[in-house]
């Protein structure tokens, strides 16, 4: 009998910094049975960037009717909730409030969005605010996509988390400089 | 009697290029039931930027063990067959083939994702490789932000699309220019 | 040995007019696989019974902000898409359309909601309706809640379908009395 | 720049008594963390109306082979899990303990439902509830569908609820007058 | 640049039988995209095997009230609708029919069960299948393992499959053998 | 107006060791809101049976390419989280952490697939532990069906689990007698 395990491990064992792997070298989920329900935060952002024609279909939309926005929001604070569906490793946890931000900027023509998600929980929220940004911006990309098909998703980001026992983190610099138009 | 509907409409109705909104401006699903079912393809792409010894980590699991990527390609798979239930507006389709591919590249540090999709339908795939590249994005960010929690999400596009009644289109500058370490 | 579905069925077989038990009386999921192709459209309806206040915070919505039935009508889109996953004889189709329709009406005070499905399938969409009002409804309820425990949903109810083999299908009276308010 | 939520939200701010959007009129979930874990209970109900042949049917089925509530009890239970994907604004939540009683009454001929939530949390359960109730009905309507399109969903509401800051609820008139036969 | 699949497949390619990877050894959804659309049938079984007692209980269940195999009947058929999101390289089919069947057998004692699933698809549907049975087995486990936690799951296995490129398949030894009690 | 509880209760209730059933034997999910929140852990685990050259291509993948447990792995742990999703009396619960282990047996060949689960709850996670296990083995049935469709998953089973009311248990002889290759 050999062990598939065994094989992958060799003799000095894996040592990984990358947690959801173990000494051997398979993915698991993290261990966060023994960690303290705490409170936590997380805020994350991105970026989707069109024609400056498409930004302002959607910034009319604001106002009055065939709001993209308002069914981004929906699909944002939803897509929250399936986080641990969609990332393997990630923890099922409940979620105790979402909020979904978007400004409309010109210099790229963008939406940007801003997702801020909070838990009390053994593990923190950056995946669910990571998903609800995604979420939003696919859905805006999807709403949009017939008249400007080659929006860009960008910057798609943490801002800050805060709680849990590694303490606080926030950005250096969490607005980027705007990516030159020209570049795509 | 008063009709919301009616109430939102205005006078003139609504004449936007945007088809997910009808005449009212209501949100709807399009309706494609009048489309051939035709083979279509949509290839997605997008990156993840990192510090370089992160990407070391990455490149020296793809090896041997610990490998990221490995579980990135899984869920970026079970992603695309998730899209429908993520994007609001997206039909349900069936999906006759993925291919993910990763490349791992250094200056600056990242991972570049790409996602083809194929299927015979009445309606295209570009939500659903769109989705695949975000599922692998976020799986990768979730997999190594024990050590780099400012790693960024960048460049999600669509690449390409053959099939339908609008006919192909392809980005125009599929490669996109890196963007300055600095800029983060 | 003795069979669990012998000693359901008895000597004489389960002669059910319903569809989805077979001869001994266990459920099945019905087969259509000896079914055509056809185009299907099924029109559902229900209505939400709500206090005048209730109402007139949801029409104030539908112009400016707080707009409770744009949250119901992604939920609406959104819930057809997950009726196989809730109804469990259900088959899993694809939808080529859904159409999502809210009236504002006084006596008594209410919302009426109106979901249109098309597909081209074996089997109808009449489910898919019904679980588009359905969702609708239950939204509605879910964001006026803390204003209007007390509001009943009512009425939900195929109105017409079209194509299949059993043909064209229209309730008689597709509008119901309004419920006298002080039934409740 | 100009904001979009800016836009929305007037010099003014929003003043709305529903929990679910914020100062400038956004959907979001509320923010529930800040509420003690409490044990709560919710309870709904709700009726399908049929033909008396109908009713009869199912009622032969609790006895002996062909059961479509014991279909139903399970998709009620089930559906009750499902509730924080369909209905955008709801938290996610564990659940204690789920109930679901049918009972069949002749005038006018329907199977009257009620489910029962509990859970300890932050937050209700009776969308738990109501939504348990919706899928008892509706896959009822599905399992009959093929002898008795014309049923109808009828009276789902909340009957009482327990727990939580604002404290207990229950509803004054909890047996609807059964809806006239002739209204349909 | 150094590719991470480069480093994967060497200077040869990666020559598998297992379709569900590509030459460079990596995982992918096969492309079914050129097959033609046939009708497919595919039949699998399993048995859970329980102590004598267990078994009296669950036979006297089917005949009255506490019917163990009705929730398991209804919980292998939405399980067949689930594989998709289950079985990571599994292409999302509709399905056109499903069957579950229960013999209760009693040297040893055991519920066998065999679920039967039929499509008109690109690719077959042993998984479905094989899900099912698997849904029905832990279902059994579930709801009796208060009083046999020791229960086994055994011989999950496909019985034939028909239809598809490759043929029609039929298991030479269908009923295996009952494995002895003396062997947990 | 006659119950259908009443009707399958008879005169004296129904007293079933089946904590999954009521007094009546209609299902329901066990009210467990008055147990404790303690740590708990299940262990499961089961077998797949193949052909010794079909063993002989998994284990050649886990040093390498094409590695058939590295997709397994990922799907057993998004298993568990599915859990309350496909068995209809589970409680929803979170999870704390899921280790997933395969060894490579040879007489008879086969992957021995064991899976560990921790919570911190009111009930057990032995089911998501089983479901676990059966994910894992669907997946390398799946991965490697197309040239061994005759393998036989096997010995599914709970090897322990601690905490809760009723105390630890452990499986007796948690290793079965390898069952014989010609059993099949």
């Amino acid at each position: 009998m050999s062990g598939a395990n065994e094989g992958q491990s060799g003799a000095a064992g894996f040592d990984s910094e990358l947690s959801h792997f173990d000494a051997s070298g398979r993915a698991r989920m993290v261990d966060v049975g023994d960690k303290p329900v705490t409170g936590r935060v997380a805020i994350a952002a991105g970026s989707v960037r069109m024609e400056p024609a498409t930004l302002a279909m959607i910034r009319a939309g604001t106002h009055a009717k065939g709001d993209v926005l308002a069914v981004a929001q929906v699909a944002a604070i939803m897509g929250t909730k399936r986080t641990a569906d969609l990332i393997p490793m990630c923890h099922p946890l409940g979620i105790d409030a979402v909020d979904v931000r978007f400004t409309l900027s010109d210099e790229p023509a963008r939406v940007d969005i801003e997702v801020r998600v909070r838990v009390a929980g053994r593990t923190g929220v950056e995946m669910e605010a990571m998903t609800g940004v995604m979420t939003a911006a696919l859905t805006i990309y999807d709403m949009c996509k017939a008249v400007d098909r080659a929006m860009v998703i960008d910057h798609v980001r943490l801002i800050a988390k805060t709680g849990g026992k590694r303490g606080d983190w926030r950005r250096v610099d969490p607005v980027p400089t705007p990516t030159p138009a020209a570049e795509q």
